[in-house]
This record gives C-alpha cells, sequence and structure tokens, in this order.
C-alpha cells in the first residue's frame, strides 16, 4: 500500500516552521507496514493543493493531508476539498459537539468563528479529534471513468503536531491498515564507527552484491558515525522469512567489519552512550560552556535517563564556572575560560561534585562573536573525566554557532564511548 | 520568480531523519525575494526523481534538489539527471581536483569508489563545493518545443546540510539573483499573547478586511503564543512602498489589538524571554530537573546568551538538587521531589548560587514511566524567583514524554516573562 503526504502551510513554504510532521507522519505509516513515496510541501493557495492532491491520488492509494483548518481567513484547506470532491459544507452535529465540549473545558464562550471549525463537506466521513478544535476529515474516492482513483482514500488533518499525531496513532494508521492491509517490512540499522562511507563502502562490496533482491542497503552518514539500514520488503505473511533473511545478512557482515559496528538499531551517538552506561552500571555528570545544557538536553530527550544520568552545570559565565564546579580562579586568570586547564577543572569537578562516575566538559567560542586572534570563533575544549583519568581534547571549528555546537557534542559523545569502552 | 525544492532520500520518506534542508533552503530563498511554491521530498528511485522535476519545473523556474549524490550503490541522483538531460557521466578535472584536495587534507588515500564522486554528467555547469566531496551541478535548460522549460534551472546539490546551506548561501543564491532578478518581499511578525486565534480574528477583523491587497495575513499559532505574520509582496524596487504599507498597517493594529502584542520580530519564547532580560538589564539562572537542560539550551542556542545567562543546573537527581541547589533532604522527604517546597527550593537555590537576578526552576514526571497515583505522569512543577518573590504553578500534562518537556518549556518562558514584566 503506496501513502503520500501532503502538508500545507505558508509557514512551511517560508521556512518558518521546520515540517516535523512529515517524519512523524512517514515514520508511522513505514512502522505500520506502508510505502511513503512522496511528501508535498505547498502554501495556503487553492490550485497548488488541489494540484498536490491530483498528483498524489495519481501515484499513492492514500493521500494524508494536514494543515489549513484554522478557523482564520488564511486557512483554506476545507473549501478546496469541498471543490475538489464537487461538495458543500455543512454544520456537523458531532463536529459542533466536540468544539462546544473543548471551549467548555476550558471555560472559553463559543465565537462565530469558533464555530466555524465544525463545518465540514458534506461527503466525509468525520473522525473525531479529541484534542483539538479542527476537524478530521476521512473522503472515499468513487469509481471514475476519468480517472482510476476510485477506492483510493484522502485523509485531511490538522497541523498541529501532537493533534495530527494522535489522530495518525489512534485513528488513521488503524483505518488505513484495515482498508488496504500492509507489507511487511523488516529494518535493521547497524550503527559504524572509525570508518569512512566510500572505505565501508570497497570493503563490504562483495557482501553487498550478494544480499538477496529483498533487501535495501542504504548508508547514512550521520553527526559523528555512518548508519547501516537493512530494509527487507515482502507481503503481509512474510515477516518471519524477512526476518531470517535480515539476520543472516548481518551475521555474515560482522566477520568483514564487526570492529566498526558499535551498536545495533540505536538511533543516535547519544543512544549509544546511553546503552553503555547502562550496560556498565556507571553514572555521567555534564559541565557544559558552549554547548550550554544541549548535553543534558540530549540524554533527558531520552527516557529512562535517571538510570545513568546524575545532572550538569551550566556553567556560562566565568562565576558558575568557579562556584559551582570550583574551577580555579587563578586557572581562569591564567589560561582563560576557554582552554585546557580550566575544561579538565570542570570535568573533574562536575564528576566530584555531582557525584558520578564520568563526567564531561565543554569550554569554547560558539559564536558568532566573541572571539579572538589567539582563540578564534571555532575554538572548542572539550573533556572526558573517569576514575583517576582526564583526557582533553581541543576542537576547531568554523563560526556557525549551531552548527558548533552540534558538533561538539558529537565529538564529546565519540570521545566518552571510547573512554568509557576502555575503563568499563 | 518562483522555486520548488527536491529533497532526496529514504531515510526523509521513512521519517528517520528530519527534512530540515527544506526549511533552510526556503528562508534563504525566501529572504532573496524568491517564492517558493512547492517543496518535494522523493525516495531514491529514478521513477519518482524522474517524475518530481517534471512537475517542478512545470511550475517553477528554478528547482533546486538535494541529496542522492555519494559515492554508494543507494545514492542515484546523477545517474537520473543524466538521463533527464539526455547526458552522459565523465570525470570533471575540476571536481577531481576538490575531491583530491579534500582527501589530502584529511591524509585519506583516494579510492576508486570516492573518484566516482567527481563523475557529473557533461552538460551541466560545475560549481565548486568548498567543504565536501559531492559536486554542485547547475543545469539550464535548453529551449524546446515540447515543453516550455527553456530558460529555466535545475540545481543538484548535496544533502548534507552544511554543505547545501554553503552552497546556498555563496553560490546558488547569488546566481539565481543575477538570473532572475528578484521581488520584494517585505514581512513582519507580530509576537500575540493571552487571547486565542479566533477571538484575535474577530478583534481585528474590520482592520483585516482593510489591508491593501499587496499585504497578506497569516496566524501561525506556536508554542505558548501566536504569531501575526504581515507579508508584502511587489516588485523589485516597490521596497520601500511596501514597507511604508507594512508599518502603515502595523500602526493601525495597535489601538485595536495592543494590549496582546508582545514583540515585533521576535520568532519564539525564548527571543522574547532574551529581548525583555537584555532591555531590563537583568540576568537569569536555571535549575532544571524534567526539562533536563531543555531550558539552557534554548537561551544558549541564540547568539549573545552570555549578556542575560549565568548558567544552570541539571539537577536530574535528588542528590545533585541537594548539592548543587541547596534544597534541603527534609523537604525532598516530606514532600517528595515533585512538589512546591522542592521547585521553590531549587529555583531560590539556583539564583543564590549562581548569582542572577532571576532563577525558573522545574522538575516533575516527563514520563512515560515514573509516575504513581498520586504524581502521575506529566505532572510538572515550575517556579521563578526573583527580589524577595518565588512563584510556583502546577501543571499537568499527558503522558509524553518529548511533549512534556517542550510544553514545560514554554509555560516557563510565559511565567518569566510575566514575572519580569511586573517586576522590572
Amino acid at each position: 500500500m503506496k501513502a503520500t503526504i501532503i502538508n500545507i502551510g505558508d509557514e512551511l513554504l517560508i521556512g518558518q516552521v521546520v515540517n516535523t510532521n512529515a517524519s512523524v507522519m512517514s515514520r508511522l505509516l513505514v512502522a505500520a507496514g506502508m510505502e511513503v513515496c512522496g511528501a508535498w510541501v505547498v502554501g495556503d493557495e487553492a490550485a497548488a493543493i488541489d494540484r498536490a492532491l491530483r498528483r498524489c491520488l495519481d501515484i499513492s492509494d492514500a493521500v494524508l493531508v494536514t494543515g489549513g483548518l484554522g478557523p482564520t481567513k488564511d486557512d483554506i484547506t476545507k473549501r478546496v476539498l469541498c471543490d475538489f470532491f464537487d461538495s458543500e459544507l455543512y454544520e456537523n452535529e458531532e463536529a459542533l459537539a466536540n468544539v462546544k465540549r473543548l471551549f467548555d473545558a476550558r471555560g472559553y464562550e463559543l465565537t462565530p468563528v469558533n464555530r466555524r471549525q465544525a463545518w465540514v463537506p458534506r461527503c466525509c466521513t468525520m473522525v473525531n479529534n479529541e484534542v483539538g478544535t479542527a476537524p478530521c476529515m476521512w473522503f472515499d474516492l468513487p469509481e471514475d471513468e476519468d480517472d482510476d482513483w476510485g477506492g483510493k482514500v484522502v485523509v485531511s488533518m490538522p497541523g498541529v503536531p501532537f493533534e495530527m499525531q494522535r489522530l495518525m496513532e489512534t485513528e488513521i494508521v488503524p483505518r488505513l491498515r484495515v482498508r488496504f492491509g500492509t507489507d511487511s517490512i523488516i529494518n535493521k540499522n547497524l550503527l559504524v564507527q572509525g570508518i569512512g562511507e566510500s572505505f565501508l563502502s570497497d570493503l563490504i562490496e562483495p557482501w553487498e552484491l550478494a544480499l538477496p533482491a529483498s533487501i535495501r542497503l542504504a548508508y547514512l552518514p550521520q553527526a559523528g558515525m555512518l548508519k547501516l539500514r537493512l530494509t527487507a520488503r515482502g507481503g503481509g505473511s512474510e515477516a518471519p522469512r524477512l526476518r531470517q533473511q535480515i539476520d543472516a545478512a548481518v551475521a555474515a557482515l560482522y566477520p568483514i567489519a564487526g570492529q566498526y559496528i558499535v551498536g545495533e538499531d540505536l538511533e543516535s551517538l547519544p543512544e549509544l552512550v546511553a546503552y553503555m552506561l547502562k550496560r556498565c552500571g556507571k553514572t555521567l555528570a555534564t559541565a557544559e560552556s558552549c554547548t550550554g545544557g544541549a548535553l543534558a538536553q540530549q540524554l533527558t530527550a531520552m527516557a529512562g535517563a535517571s538510570d545513568y544520568f546524575k545532572g550538569g552545570v551550566v556553567a556560562y559565565s566565568n562565576e558558575v564556572k568557579e562556584r559551582a564546579l570550583g574551577v580555579s580562579p587563578d586557572v581562569l586568570a591564567a589560561h582563560g575560560a576557554v582552554s585546557e586547564q580550566t575544561v579538565c577543572q570542570m570535568a573533574e569537578g562536575a564528576r566530584q561534585r555531582l557525584g558520578a562516575d564520568y563526567a564531561v566538559a565543554t569550554t569554547g567560542v560558539a559564536g558568532p562573536g566573541g572571539g579572538t586572534p589567539e582563540k578564534p570563533v571555532g575554538t572548542v575544549w572539550i573533556a572526558v573525566a573517569g576514575g583517576s583519568r582526564t583526557v582533553a581534547k581541543l576542537l576547531k571549528f568554523g563560526d556557525r554557532r549551531a552548527q558548533n555546537i552540534e558538533r561538539t557534542c558529537n565529538a564529546v559523545w565519540s570521545e566518552l564511548v571510547r573512554f568509557v569502552r576502555e575503563t568499563c
């Protein structure tokens, strides 16, 4: 079963908002064994929405649409769908009851504008949106001799990410499964470190060429590492056979490239860190200057972080480096905040004061301002402390703040993984 | 001038990677006065890429493509472009020199696989990619009686975000400007708090209906606030007139809805916080349990955070709450980590120990595990401390970790904005 995605909204097309909806929707569809064969972003413009609908119906069985359902004048999706299906808007009782319920719960009075939320095309099936006032509409395409869209489906959902996600999980994906049945898709990810994409490709070429036709291989270079993804796809009943094929392929890869494989089915370096610390039963603390909390945030974004993460200090000012981490004022005066001496004291201070087995620290000039001839923007020191040992490393990046922070985090995780592997 | 975007990559279609490239590209194009009329994500599949190219050429002047340029077998963009333009691949000297330069710089030996990076379609103009080995290719569409693509442009860039961004900024956008000339687009954002989208829409309807035809209004509900975006668009020489129109429209809005407008041209709540703290000359510290560093990370993601942000403590364990923030063991024993008493002591401890004018604190059960009947998942306490006053607030969310962290951050920023406005 093939699906396409249309995300509607000027804010997406001008780049004001990153389109996370598309990836959330794709993940849910793929996990349910459906194939996403395209995702389209269009503005709040009738002709563009109409065109996208036609194109998506041509190439897929189900078209999942988000956005443009608000009560304000810039939201036109319902009108476009009405024209597209040659239908008319009417006030749907069920939708009105839902809007009223949500307004009552918040203690707001229902205005005429809000009441418009309950107007939907007469030809659609309503899907209840428990957590929002915008409607969710399911359209079944009739047989028509001018096209081959008969039996296909268009679903229009709100663009608010958590409303969309809840609707997809509880209503839309289950209904699509019933309607279309689904393929089996088995994915396996291998995390690789210490070898470049092209070198790995050379190394494993004979293995890659010998893969069965049902398995597709992808190289996904990511921050600080490379992910190899094996995907096997087949009919709904073929899952066990496909899983066997994947397992056999992975087993055959280890003798060739096993020394570079650092983890299976881990999505990112922070996941690898979490996996290793939990396996060793060790704890971690963070001391961050230039990364400003990003290290702690990446760990605590994952459930279960309290198993291995004690906490951290964001030591943005020198005052906090001294007060909260015990960095010596003499060291700061003699070597500056961005120095090997300071970063080592930060890591050691965090480890001792927060009572962790390991600690990591960062200090640097993230930019775009704050650089000096001696320490230009992009100069970063990182450290890892554990047992009686502290290692520090100097990094030199460019002048982009977000990238410098991201790369510093990746370098810290890579160093920590190496350190833990050696000491645990 | 109209542009479209095609991002190629199976990792995007299965939702493994969020497509940030599209929003970065859109922002750069829009800032240069170009209109983005669609963005398409397709997999590494020849027919899908070919179809997307045709459709994008039908509706736009320039088609900007990313991805699928790696040296491995799953990357097929160059082959598809060759077929599309009826051209052939050859080893380009300039591209080979670039690949060699980058391999030399890293001290790697050039393998046959890497050498493939320098093979490009004969009909393209090479654009040098200073920071990566993948080529950037510019294709001019010839006049042809079968289509009206003559004079249009296709550009193929690497999908690696920083390579793409650098190419867009330094090469592609400037070249597109020269080629097509550009419209004037003036954007103005107003940050609104304290009124719902539909109520605001009712309130300002007469003003909205009186806007000149050149101005488009959009309502952008965002976490914890609403953004009103006015966009004026006209010819390349019309910028001054459009700016006057926007200024007049904004001036006319203040008498109607001024009490809800909290900032102009600010993109987010953290930006509003930064703006207010800098204006008052005050400093902030953070004490985070359930947000795990996200508050600090959001502030320090913005350049210049050291002007007002002293630092923070990520007090994930009780031990760190006691050691680093001075929360009393008795309070933790009597009321638990997720309590009004604890969150107030966290905020006060951070303010005093880190030496800031204001401090914010969070403690809660982010989930999905860790809930109790008394304090279920989604129970969160937040506090703001400043002067001799500390205010705390209980929040109750659902069971989604990422959403609970995000909403807690937004609630903290909203409370802090209110607190600072009252006390500064």
